[in-house]
């Protein structure tokens, strides 16, 4: 008992250091000092400074909604004179993080299930019945076919297919794009932020703008940095491709919003930064099915109440909305972990130094004199000890 | 050959340990301990149990469907007796983490292309022609305008524009909500999450939950925490919302689902946490677009083939599944990591013990000469060493 | 002044490193290097080649497009001879990281508002009016009740709802699927993947791929391994589970795409790995609402302009484009917290072996002696001091 109280207070009051040899040279002394000092300098001005390495970081959870404006008119032979409003060009009418505007259409009118003949294409086209196998569908065929040859206008006979006709006919993509004039249909993109470590949440219509501004402005990277609304024409060059070109074949543009924000500093510096991309890097070395589109129909009842469709290869421009963003606040875990590997690292400047003066300066028997003590084992020879 | 032995050898055979200077003294040895205790505290407790810094994380990998059910009446004069069920309601009929419940609409019937009045506004109102700019389609227009000036009831006169006519009113939205029922309406929500790195999956719907308890359950935070069925009154009102006001102007409601789970125990402690929170922070001074909204139309073919639609402008609430969560696994990187910086602090114990001993304490030359042993260089004059 | 300058220069002119024992011992010495090599092995081996600890990492932000081919037809007594296109079984048209195919349904034509007989249940058979509550609406109910008692066929009598009627009756899923053929759709998924920290981006149709390549190749794990297009029957397979079986009552399908990717190496390492799993883990003890379906419809006027509809129940899979992966690169911040820290655990080296040496060996007073200067504090006994 007595034995363990001695033993416990031989080790409360005891302290420990290092006992230290102090060189007192000038080239030594700097050259210590110099490589103390760089690697203070990288622990302090890069893991702390720059890359705030005190900090814990969260990643953003984010909402998003979109609403796209715009109306024009088109006149074709086809379809006559015709208004194209948000209900007709937004499909599907809402998505979580999406919104895809039509740009182009092949439109196929007032087909019923029925069998026509397939559009001439390299395996579509026939001589005689033997052609075509009854029964098969490829996978690009429109319908099921039925084994029989057929006209399909006068000098050409292609395979018939049991399908919903007549057989759309995309071989030919209008051009200049349907509905050019979506260039100037704008998107209003209400994005909601939280950062669920730090619950902190922020959206990105700012409190210090206005409803009158909201009304009017239209973003621009200089003078309207977070205006949240949007003309497609722009985002599209400010991507660097062409409105024209891109409506024709469709394609997916990224609104990139990113929200970096360091919340050690007033919530206020907490800004969005809006980015845009092109998602779909067009690759004129692989034309299968180049940019984006997508193939919906309408479908209604005619008089004798049979079923028809409307079928519409829709091509047009999907804006993916990517919210993405780290925050950072102080913490004591990374500060601590950072701060007790810059103290390991503080060591490396003792042992480069002991390195150079131990084994490359002249007087270095002098100081490894100094700095070891050599104890031989017993066995080895007693009494043979170097002290100092 | 045999030099490099030696060497080698030598090097195989050594062991070096820093010369301690061991002081005995009561206020610096506790000192000393104290100051190690709370290192040592601060890396088991708040590194190693708190933050649990010897786990490896991994980010969830989820997959979400949701299932509305309800149904319900209105009786309105224009639209008569109605009955609404999930196929009306829910659109689209099917997304991927969302679903959104319609609960309030701006019904504008029989539409077709032509030439009508526009509603009046600030921008519509005129007085003759030379008011309305022909072609001209604003980004709030309804049509693209003809350039005349036409009545639009008895007393007012307004632009004229080719649009989906009559045009939309949506001035007035119905108060209170249309479908303001859709408050007893549930959500069931079937929730699948993965962590890849430990590749661990788990599902929302507990092992112990009975489909016959599946059947009638309804989510409480207190007495049902794990039942996946959701009332959307009562989704609303935890977040701290009226639904009957939300309903009215729609909004984004998130149910986020927390998975945040320690795999060093049983799988069975890793259970999902439910809550509830508006995304779209309703902010009273900026009410361009407040709540959400979206606008889809049906389309029909009237007796003479025409294309006619219905436009509805539905507003109602979009829920958005959340899901987010951290798994914990020991792994040996971060233990070391921590283990590492850990040593490392305890070194800031000896050498804040250093700076009292031998800065502060009155004693401090006395212990100053135990701990250093000067040595000067040649040049600055030699044998001037003061040892020990 | 002349003092500060002094004192400055003495401290810039020191080098301080500690004293060392050198104790030449086989068995410590083999001891101490043994467990250096120990430590040194884990730091470089497993923290720096394994576990790439010198590298900076980033989560992939990516972009998906999905594109279904694919036509069939059925033949039933109901709806007759019928085909089956992508615009029919795919729903909503398009979807931004998943796409829906219809694989079974139950169809419930010629729907109008009305009142009609429930489905028999539970709750629904009734003997007398007073079986059945007027106004009451069910979770589970078709329509909101009017409190009349009504024969459903001969024998049975149900009460009665205002409902869209006739209402469905989906108590019998056709079995096998109705679209059994969907096992030999295609799915075409396009995937641009980015790196935001490295600015790195990448698309899953690699340079390499020949567009004549991609018009027929189909994803095969070992001989297709970079084919984008994906047939369903083999996605399912692939998973583990039976297409037929999923088809009748649907699932979730994820389609995993792993981009890892060691940007240190040449770009063209950096490829897609696509794995296959079923996300709605089937549990044969819950079957409520077991795989996965939903409800929509299809509106249109009858002669009278009524408005009826076709009530789709849609069973079918929804695969769901999972995107993952981290990509790691060469950053100086975590190589050098994982070399401070390796180098704070060479330190754990020499305490192991303190501890040995110190503690546990029959010469332990004799190396004691060697390492420790014992200094008393003035009041406990000067002069007490037991040096070396």
């Amino acid at each position: 008992m007595t034995g363990c109280c001695t033993v416990l207070g031989a080790f409360l009051f005891e302290y420990d250091t290092p006992r230290i040899v102090l060189i007192r040279s000038r080239k030594v002394g700097l050259m210590n000092r110099t490589v103390q000092l760089l690697i203070l300098a990288y622990v302090i001005g890069w893991v702390f400074v720059w890359e705030k390495g005190y900090q814990e970081t969260d990643s953003v959870v984010s909402s998003v909604t979109v609403k796209a404006k715009g109306v024009t008119m088109t006149n074709t032979s086809k379809l006559g004179f015709r208004i194209w409003d948000v209900a007709d060009y937004v499909i599907p009418a809402q998505e979580e993080n999406s919104v895809f505007i039509m740009t182009n259409m092949v439109i196929t009118m007032n087909q019923t299930q029925g069998l026509c003949p397939e559009i001439p294409g390299k395996t579509t086209v026939c001589e005689t019945d033997a052609n075509c196998t009854a029964g098969s569908a490829g996978t690009h065929s429109s319908g099921v076919s039925t084994g029989r040859c057929v006209s399909f206008n006068g000098t050409l006979k292609t395979c018939e297919v049991a399908a919903w006709c007549p057989v759309e006919d995309d071989t030919e993509v209008p051009k200049p794009a349907f509905l050019k004039a979506a260039e100037n249909f704008t998107l209003l993109v209400k994005n909601n932020i939280w950062y669920p470590k730090f619950n902190f949440s922020k959206r990105n219509i700012l409190p210090n703008i206005t409803t009158a501004y909201l009304k009017t402005c239209i973003y621009d990277a200089k003078t309207d940095p977070f205006c949240p609304i949007f003309r497609l024409g722009k985002i599209v060059e400010s991507a660097g491709h062409s409105f024209q070109d891109i409506a024709i074949e469709g394609g997916i543009m990224g609104i990139q919003i990113k929200w970096n924000c360091n919340l050690d500093r007033a919530a206020s510096f907490c800004l969005p930064r809006y980015s845009f991309r092109r998602l779909d890097t067009r690759d004129l070395a692989h034309n299968v099915s180049p940019g984006y589109n997508f193939r919906f129909a309408k479908y209604y009842r005619d008089l004798n109440g049979a079923e028809r469709r409307t079928l519409i290869k829709a091509y047009g421009i999907r804006f993916d909305i990517i919210v993405f963003g780290k925050a950072g606040k102080f913490d004591i875990i990374p500060t601590m972990i950072n701060i007790g590997s810059g103290l390991a690292l503080l060591g490396v400047a003792t042992v480069l130094c002991d390195v150079i003066v131990l084994y490359c300066m002249k007087k270095r028997y002098y100081y490894r004199e100094k700095k070891y003590k050599y104890v031989e084992d017993y066995e080895q020879g007693l009494g043979n000890q170097m002290d100092q």
